[in-house]
């Protein structure tokens, strides 16, 4: 891949037609609120005044931190690579998620401190066994952070060849809502108390013990506005590789949808590298992690659900999947004032 | 049916085996959010440890309102019977939604002002041609309130005996935010200024037109704490069929999947005859329609979805519906701590 990818904004060109199309339809004008700013938006990303959808697939991607041996998370960093087993037989929320509502999953070894060997279902991209302890020294090298992109760039891309025009972007990594949380405070400026949350459920204390560790890692180094520079720092591999892969997917012209707290820091750092990315994503909700508002308005993102989720896994994506659907239907299927003989 | 119908709330006897299936279940306790007591909810309305979706249903209620007379709609009155044709052709939003998403609808024709004659898909349950202008006088008779609710009842108990355990809320009606206003301000006590909105699309100048008539029509009757005298005095047939359905539905230990601010309106006039009716409630999302807010609080209800729909038709109830089945799905299809090997 070109570095930084280029990522060039959908054309606007047939917006209008879009429009007309939308408000036409048996309805008063605005009346299905949300669906018709994603109906357009689809058939922009689509240029198409008929979007169809196909083959949407969660991609799952999954890798260490080497700041979990800090205590930052309420559970060992061996529940990495058993939720990656968990995810491979089918058990999983986001599995159950997906196969309800018809989309498929695949599971990505970016960097899972675990050698797994080879297992059907399992795409091997990992970087390494984990990354260094960001408390300490940087998290990974820079040619690692590259690695990293490019093969999540080069997974989007084998996805759109293949006739995949969807993109759902989940995670699973111990600790990794401590990379996500440095990454806001780092790229967007949010303080760390404000950016620092719970992850899978820390008490007070260890929510307290969480921020002391995060301000010790924040404060080894200055201000960092590049984002390249930023995941070198910070980790993870996962996110790395899921900021490749949306830049793979806009570059493709898919849409994405773009999971919670974990995923929106690799779309920070992707939007970083391309802004015109944030024109295909789709922010499936707001988390129940504290720092997801803010992330979300640094990405001036408006997520299109609230429900208190904070398992991360794509399972909000996963969530918000029927909406585009039903975006697509009605732009595609309902019938117009005229076709009806409604008065209008 | 016995009057009022009584519905009893469903047993608490397996809430805590549901709660501990939740918990165990390979994610951090709650980390599902809204679809956990979701789960639970439906778990405790079928006593079942794997409860089981069937057969879920749109139903349409639709009916006129004289008070259309006093021009508080932006539409005519006409718009009403010819949705019910659009419904019956399926291009409609909600038939769109619901074919996209695995749900059926039927057409209610609980007091259109329209011969429609025998049509293939309508259920004809016409109480008669739209209610009386209630500006002017009561909407409808005592008598037509009750044959209205009690046809609604027996529409949801024939539904429960085909196996159906899912019904979902939706309705047409040119001028039926203005009932569903008075009924609020009746019933409630909520100020008609706050309990008014701009419906398919009023502007400003319609909106204080309507606020205007409202407050004709409340003025024409003191206060109002009996359910079915406010639905005598402000309508209409498709809010009191809906209603009836809805205790139906209750007492036949179905979900109930409560649209907007309308089928708000009839869950509101329900509770008043039978408190227990809620525990049975799934309320699927606060629209845009500036009273709803007040009307959910009223009802105590905490919506799954805000999209800013503001369409009526059961459209909200649809898009809830996926959630519904994740929370199914995860209760009955997820791994637990102990069945995947992951450290808890």
């Amino acid at each position: 891949m070109q570095f930084p990818p280029t990522v060039l904004p959908p054309s606007p060109a047939l917006d209008a037609a879009l429009q007309h199309k939308i408000d036409r339809k048996t309805k008063p004008v605005g009346a299905l609120g949300r669906l018709e700013g994603l109906a357009l938006q689809l058939g922009r990303i689509q240029q198409s005044l008929t979007p169809r959808l196909h083959a949407p697939q969660v991609l799952v991607f999954a890798g260490d931190h080497g700041i979990a041996d800090e205590g930052v998370s309420a559970y060992p960093q061996d529940v990495t690579w058993q939720m990656v087993m968990n995810f491979l037989a089918g058990g999983a929320a986001v599995n159950v998620l997906a196969r309800t509502l018809g989309l498929t999953v695949q599971v990505v070894d970016a960097g899972v401190c675990h050698d797994f060997g080879e297992l059907p279902g399992l795409i091997d991209a990992k970087v390494a066994h984990g990354t260094a302890n960001s408390a300490l020294c940087p998290a990974m090298s820079l040619a690692q952070a590259r690695i990293a992109i490019s093969r999540g760039h080069a997974l989007a891309l084998a996805h759109a060849a293949q006739g995949c025009n969807v993109l759902a972007f989940g995670e699973m990594g111990i600790a990794n809502t401590s990379a996500a949380s440095l990454l806001l405070h780092k790229l967007a400026g949010v303080p760390l108390a404000q950016a620092v949350g719970r992850g899978t459920g820390l008490d007070d204390a260890g929510l307290q013990h969480k921020l002391t560790v995060l301000e010790r890692a924040a404060a080894r180094t200055g201000a960092l506005d590049d984002p390249l520079q930023a995941l070198c720092e910070y980790g993870g591999f996962e996110i790395a590789m899921m900021a490749g892969a949306m830049l793979g997917a806009a570059q493709s012209r898919m849409l994405l949808l773009v999971d919670g707290f974990i995923a929106c820091s690799a779309m920070l750092v992707a939007t970083r590298m391309a802004p015109a990315v944030l024109d295909y994503a789709v922010f499936a909700h707001r988390s129940a992690e504290s720092g997801h508002a803010a992330m979300l308005a640094a990405l001036g993102a408006e997520p299109l659900l609230a429900l208190d989720l904070r398992l991360g896994e794509g399972t909000g994506a996963v969530l918000a999947w029927p909406l585009v659907q039903a975006a697509a239907a009605f732009l595609n299927d309902m019938a117009s004032f005229e076709a009806a003989g409604v008065a209008g």
